[in-house]
């Protein structure tokens, strides 16, 4: 390896600070030191991509950076807050110029979009991975969270589901054939997913509570039930499929069952799931009409949030840790159906 | 593996927040949420530890969780900043209950000494690597950075050098036998450092410039030196070194220039390295005599900041980028000396 860790730091990843984004002191001391408004609170939230685990080794680094922060704002976007700043702690296994100069341009053209401020973070050698750390703004007491959603509540996502999971699965089947039309769309959709930072910030006076869908939409909506001890109920033909998934059930390359299990259980969504009272959907949607950035904040009605029934789980204490198969039931044209529906766990 | 994700984070690493720590949400939704109070900016580091490169694969689980966040903790005490708040994100290979329950007893137990709370993390599956981001407040427009050092200035050290790296020597040489007779005191040394956060606030009025030693006091030092535009002087005789070097050193186990070379260049030390103009220091010793937690206080005059000398390094921009052998000079008992000192550094 022929460049030494400040090196790569200086050449990659010290950029300067453009206007004045809160940063007192960035990428070059033992801490960056940023400035807090007055009545905002810091949201933080950290993930890794672990190389073999969450991404396949030879990926396009161009969208290993990209993904590798997007999945970070999209956990600041599920709170209803702006994403302000981020650390990026990156294991290398030898310093490749090509592949560094391309991630950081995946990495850089996702946080300028949403004017996200790289402020610091950690070079090491070892097997590849990649920790980032991201830091938003929210008003005081007006971070969306997972407690909050009522029985009555509609059941909104921010955009089309499954195409994630799909496209994960186009690349683990990988040579082994099959007759799909619009398989880059798919890969298109898991590795260059988009966070939605704009609808966040378009939630806080209407939404009860809110998640980004990252393990599939029933894993992730039992978190939310969880938290807020209630059941929900899911209309199929409700969820929004995109048009390359819809081609496909439409030509018989997958089943309209397995469409919705992609779109249930899939992950790789990154798409935000919040609840609404009825009452104020139609005045969220006309706020979301006269909005600028219209084409960004898409909402659709999946379900509705239903009571605890009292059959239910057992109590464990003071609240009830409910199971995805007992909170959330399923109907087709108003008829119960059952489907088998599972998220991710990295450690099952 | 038996428990997944969600188990892991609940059953080892979601406590209950104590007292007002300022955790508004902690472990458990998309984001953590933290209040940061008026008057005061935020610190934040993150540093990784990769198994094989920052420590050996069998390391006690203890000490590597103790150690994980001690080396982060050390980064914000550099900054003159108070350690608040913590994020893991741990990448393990398989979910073993004993391994995870002594890393966290080793991670809570350094935590708890300072006061700060986990509020947040990932849990991947993958290849041993550890990656904290700590985060400190500190009052506006008072952080300690690497810049502000003046000839004239002296330079300090909380605390004896070189047992670290001497502990490193000692576990990669591991049975290649030699007679040291402090093996574990410079194992302890290396696994246990013991971040400087108590003196690091104690620092405000006084320091013009501070860094913790990572890398070895040579490197660490230069980093002072180039971002303030200075050389410095070093006195040999003046560098601390621990009771157990120095039976080593009488022993005859090695040698005084070999005990040096340890304290210059031998890396993870974790003391802080600062700078105070020589007016300040009898007031600033006074103040650390006077402090209820005074054993924690220690200071040791090592050396001065001089002016960049005229016949140093090229002009690159508006400032110099100094190499350690031009920047620092070595005297014994006032005779200038030559060492070869170089840190560490990754990719090199």
């Amino acid at each position: 390896m022929s460049q030494g860790e400040f090196d790569i730091i200086k050449q990659y990843f010290e950029r300067p600070i453009k206007g004045d984004q809160g940063v007192s002191i960035g990428i070059g001391d033992d801490c960056a030191i940023l400035d807090i408004p007055a009545g905002s609170q810091l949201a933080v939230t950290t993930d890794s991509l672990v190389s073999g685990v969450h991404f396949f080794e030879d990926v396009d680094p161009y969208r290993l950076g990209y993904k590798s922060l997007a999945v970070n704002l999209s956990d600041i976007a599920a709170m209803g807050a702006e994403a302000k700043w981020v650390s990026l702690a990156i294991t290398l296994p030898s310093v490749n110029k090509t592949w560094l100069s391309e991630f950081c341009r995946g990495f850089f053209a996702l946080a300028d979009k949403y004017k996200v401020q790289l402020i610091g973070g950690d070079t090491t050698k070892g097997p590849l991975s990649i920790t980032v750390s991201a830091k938003g703004l929210v008003k005081k007491g007006k971070a969306l969270t997972r407690q909050g959603a009522q029985a009555g509540d509609l059941i909104c996502v921010s955009g089309a589901l499954g195409d994630g999971g799909l496209g994960l699965a186009v690349k683990l089947l990988a040579d082994e054939g099959n007759s799909l039309q619009n398989k880059q769309a798919f890969i298109d959709a898991l590795e260059l997913t988009e966070p939605r930072l704009t609808l966040a910030q378009q939630l806080a006076s209407y939404a009860t509570a809110c998640i980004d869908i990252s393990d599939g939409l029933s894993q992730d909506l039992t978190h939310i039930l969880n938290k807020s001890q209630c059941h929900a109920q899911i209309e199929l033909e409700k969820l929004p499929l995109s048009a390359a998934m819809q081609q496909e059930v439409k030509l018989g390359n997958i089943s309209q069952s397995q469409a919705w299990k992609y779109a249930l259980s899939g992950g790789d969504d990154y798409e935000l799931l919040f609840t609404i009272p009825e009452h104020k959907l139609s005045a969220f949607k006309a706020h979301l009409a006269g909005h600028s950035q219209q084409h960004a904040l898409a909402c659709f009605e999946i379900g509705k949030i239903t009571p605890l029934s009292t059959a239910s789980s057992q109590s464990t204490g003071n609240t009830r840790h409910l199971m995805t198969q007992q909170a959330i039931s399923f109907t087709h044209q108003q008829q119960p159906v059952v489907l088998d529906n599972t998220g991710w766990d990295h450690f099952k």
